[in-house]
C-alpha cells in the first residue's frame, strides 16, 4: 500500500493541504511544521514519486507525448504533424505546454516516462501507437501517472481511451476495389508491431476473403517513402502483381504512385491506389489520391482535452468514439484496365 | 543560506548522487538509505522549491519553442514537421525533451516565454519566425532565458543565431525562370511580418529589378494552401496574368498548381511554378514541383545543438552559417509556351 500524502497529514496532525504546501515548498505552513510534515513523511516511507497523484497542487501545467520512432519520421509521417498540431489546437493559451521526447534506443522510452513522472515534467501523458501487450500500461500505474490513450489496447487499462476505428475505412477501400472489378488487391501495411498496423492489415484480409479473395499480397514497411516505393516495386515485379494497392498512409501510397508512373504504369488504368489520413496535399496529387478520411487533428485535441479533463476531474472515465474514418473517392482508383489480366469477371 | 544537496550527502554519509536518486524517488539507492536521506534532508531544512537550483543538474533538461501561430498551420505548413523532427533529432534518447506552446492570443505568446522562465521548465528556448523589430529578444534578456534564433534579427541580439539564407535560392528561381523567357513572373510570399516573408520577397523583387522587370505582381498570403489558391487565382485573373508564379512554400505551390491545372492551364507549359523548402511531397506531384532545397530538419537540429552547446558552456557564441539552400528543378518549369502573350523577345 503506498503512502499517500492522508496518511502524512493524519501522522502529523495537519491537513492534507499543509502537507501538500510542505512538500512542494509553497508558503502557508511554519518552519517547523514544515519539517515536522518532511520527517514524518519519511518515516512513514512516502516517496517523491506519489507525488503527481497526491497533490492537488503540484501541477506541471503540460502533457506528455513519447515517441519510439525515427524522429525524422515526426516530419514525413503525415500522421504526427496533424496530430500535434490537434493537441496544440487544445492547449493553445491555455497555459499548457506538450513536453515532446523521443525516444529510439532500447530503455530509453521507459527512462523517459520515468524522468517524466519522477521530476513533475507533466501532469499527464498521451500515448500513441498501441502495441500489442503494451508495457507501459502498467510502467504508468506504477508512476502514478495520468493517461489517455489512442484507442483501446489489448491489454486491461484504467486510462481512457480516445477511438477512432481504422478498420472501417480500409474495408470501405478494399471493397471500393472489388466493386470495381479488381482482384489483386495488395497491402503495403505499416509496422505490425503496431495495433493500427495490425488492424488495418486484418480489415484488407477480412474484406479480400469476404468476397472470394486471396490475401497474399501483402508487405510490411514504416510508413516512409523509401519502404513505400521498395514494397511498390516488390509487388509490381510478381508474377502475380496487383492491379490495386491498399497503402496503409498516403506518403506510402504517394511515393507508390509516382513510382509505378515513372515505371509508365498508368494511374488509375494500370494501377489503382489509396491512401489512409488524407493529407493535404492528398487532393493536389495527379492523378488526386483516394484516401480515408481520418483526422489527426481531430484525434490530438479530443485526446488532450480527455486528458485535461481527466486532471480537473470532470471526465466520467468513459471511452470517447470518434467518428470512423470514410473512403474519399478521388483519381486514383478506377475500374481495371484490362480485366481479363486480372482473371475476374 | 540554502540548504544544498551537498550539504545534506554530507550530514547522511552518503554520495550527491544517492541523495539525487533518493530525492528524485529513482532506483540507485536501499530503501533504508533513502529514508535516512529524506529524514536528514527534513532535518536540515532542505526544501523541495530549492531542488531545481540545488541540484548540480539545477537543469530543466528542455528546450523551449513557442509558436504563435494558427495550431492547425502546425499540421499543414510543411516547415514545421521537419524543423521539430529535427529538433529531436538531436535531442532523441538525451535525456532533453522539446516544450512546445502554442500562442495565438495577444499577451499570450509573452506570458508563456514568463511562464517557461519563472517556473524553470526549459533551459533555454529555440526562437523561430524572427520578426522586424522584434519584441522577444529584450524579453528574453529580461527573464535570462539563453536563446538562439533562427537567423539573425534586424534588432541587436546576444544570442548566437543560426542562419539559413533564404535569398539565393528565390534569387535563383527567378532567375532560372527569367533564363527560360518569363518576363511576368509573379510572387506569392509568406506573412511579411515575419523577415523570412520580406526577404524572400526582396530576394523576388530586386532578381527581377536587376533584369529590368516589373515587380507588380505580388499578393501576401499566409502560406497555408487556402490562401495560396486565392492568390493565384487573383493573379491569373488580372490583365497581365503571370506565366509564372514563385511562391514562398511548397503547400501554396502545390495547391496554386492544382488549382491552376483545374482552370485548364497546362503546368508548365501556360504556367510554371516553383515552391520552397522541398518537402517530401514535391518531388511526387505531377509535375514535379520545381523547389528550394532549404532544410528545416537540418536547421532544427542544428539549432537545438548549438544551444545544448551553449548551455554546457561549449560554444563560441560565433552564428552558425549553414548551407545556403539552391533551387531544384524539375518539371514545374519550363519556357512560356506562348511567348508572343508574355511579350518579351
Amino acid at each position: 500500500m503506498p503512502v499517500t500524502i492522508s496518511d502524512v497529514a493524519r501522522a502529523a496532525g495537519v491537513s492534507k493541504g499543509a502537507v501538500s504546501y510542505a512538500l512542494n515548498g509553497q508558503a502557508g505552513v511554519s518552519e517547523d511544521t514544515r519539517r515536522r510534515i518532511l520527517s514524518t513523511a519519511a518515516a512513514l516511507g512516502w516517496t517523491p514519486s506519489l507525488r503527481a497523484r497526491s497533490l492537488s497542487s503540484s501541477k506541471a501545467y503540460a502533457l506528455g507525448l513519447v515517441v519510439a520512432r525515427n524522429p525524422r519520421l515526426l516530419g514525413t509521417d503525415p500522421f504526427f504533424p496533424s496530430f500535434i498540431a490537434g493537441i496544440e489546437t487544445t492547449l493553445a493559451d491555455s497555459g499548457y505546454s506538450l513536453v515532446l521526447t523521443v525516444a529510439t534506443q532500447t530503455g530509453s522510452e521507459e527512462a523517459s516516462y520515468r524522468r517524466l513522472a519522477h521530476e513533475g515534467r507533466v501532469d499527464g501523458v498521451i500515448l500513441s501507437d498501441m502495441r500489442t501487450d503494451d508495457s507501459r500500461i502498467a510502467l504508468l500505474l506504477e508512476l502514478g501517472l495520468a493517461a489517455v490513450t489512442l484507442n483501446r489496447p489489448d491489454t486491461p487499462s484504467p486510462f481512457p481511451a480516445v477511438c477512432m476505428d481504422d478498420t472501417e475505412g480500409i474495408s470501405q477501400a478494399v471493397q471500393h476495389l472489388v466493386d470495381l472489378g479488381h482482384t489483386r488487391i495488395a497491402h503495403v501495411g505499416g509496422t505490425q508491431h503496431y495495433i493500427h498496423g495490425l488492424s488495418r492489415r486484418n480489415a484488407w484480409a477480412n474484406t479480400l476473403k469476404l468476397n472470394g479473395l486471396e490475401t497474399d499480397l501483402f508487405i510490411e514497411a514504416d510508413f516512409g517513402a523509401t519502404e513505400g516505393v521498395a514494397a511498390t516495386a516488390d509487388l509490381l515485379a510478381r508474377d502475380n502483381a496487383p492491379t490495386a494497392i491498399v497503402y496503409a498512409n498516403d506518403i506510402m501510397a504517394t511515393a507508390g504512385q509516382a513510382y509505378a508512373q515513372q515505371q509508365g504504369l498508368r494511374i488509375p488504368a494500370d494501377l489503382s491506389v489509396t491512401g489512409y489520413d488524407n493529407t493535404e496535399y492528398a487532393q493536389y496529387l495527379n492523378p488526386a489520391l483516394t484516401s480515408i478520411g481520418s483526422d489527426p487533428l481531430l484525434w490530438g485535441s479530443s485526446a488532450a482535452q480527455v486528458l485535461l479533463n481527466q486532471l480537473d476531474g470532470t471526465h466520467d472515465g468513459a471511452d470517447v468514439v470518434l467518428p470512423a474514418p470514410r473512403l474519399i473517392t478521388r483519381g486514383s482508383t478506377a475500374a481495371p484496365h484490362n480485366r481479363s489480366s486480372s482473371g475476374s469477371k
